[in-house]
């Protein structure tokens, strides 16, 4: 999973039926400083109620509930980070 | 899922029986500003009825529909994408 | 999927099951004026009877065929690419 | 897989199912000098008790536990790396 | 899949369920030339008993065999690699 940024969102109405209901976020990546990088944006489905600017976990990679396809995914909201190299 | 353009489409009468059937559109990565990615092209099924010049949602990793296998596919038509870094 | 172009094979008699009776092409990732790419060379296993020199689509993701598992896949051999951006 | 080191981790109250109950561990890829690579943070869901500074093994693909979804994931903590190019 | 090297190998008593038993070899890409690419060092586990600076495939995904998750593997032992561009 990746740490990264809600920016924004996408609409789209004619989509495949694995996205239909499904919130389409724009998320974009954060480096080791927490700032955007540039070019590695994603539109990942929302399953926690992520809103904007939120500092999310993405699961970068497709995901497989109990043998249905599911999207890239937002999958936690983040309140802190610890780091200590 | 990653923001695309659909740049063209690929003829291949030769190919394996899960693409039989399928639009083979040639689709091309967007940068930040919207902008063609050089060198980021793939080749993606088509599921939605994607036409020249749309821009689409792509999932680039292959995706698992019901145990058969699917390839890299074109999963929506983008209308909007709102920004707010 | 990518396109790319195959550029040779490889010989190995010690190998997984899965791969047995497998041709295993060697393939380099094609750029948008359809030149080879340096240091984006895989092998894929041939799944439609490509030849030396022929433009193909590659799956570079696994691909999963009822439950089993299945290698990297050339999965057609392209005649002709359309591109209009 | 890759070799990282454990440099933190986060702390995330709204989440999947999926992830409940998991420890949620920055981890960093290391080079072949087995320095920190700027820039090449994941979260990953820790499965064999690793702790802060630790050297691991990090399977960065998802990976399938008999139908389920499992996250990207700290799978062996490393004791001994023998290298000879 | 990637052409690879053998250079070595990880020692790691605590690891998840499905590596116990396995043998997990250091291996480093191998770029046009046949010569190792720097900081392209993977973990992968032997399958088919493959030993120092041997020339390898390795599947760099995950690979799924009969339902049971398999981490990324070394899958067959390179004896020649023809080329013709």
């Amino acid at each position: 999973m990746i740490l990264a940024k809600v920016i924004g969102h996408v609409v789209a109405t004619q989509k495949c039926d694995e996205l239909r209901g499904s919130n389409l976020l724009l998320i974009a990546a954060l480096d080791d400083e927490q700032q955007l990088i540039k070019d590695k944006t994603w539109v990942a489905v929302d399953s926690v109620g992520a809103g904007l600017h939120d500092i999310v976990l993405v699961e970068v990679r497709f995901a497989l509930g109990k043998g249905l396809y599911k999207a890239m995914s937002v999958v936690a909201i983040v309140e802190n980070v610890f780091r200590d190299r």
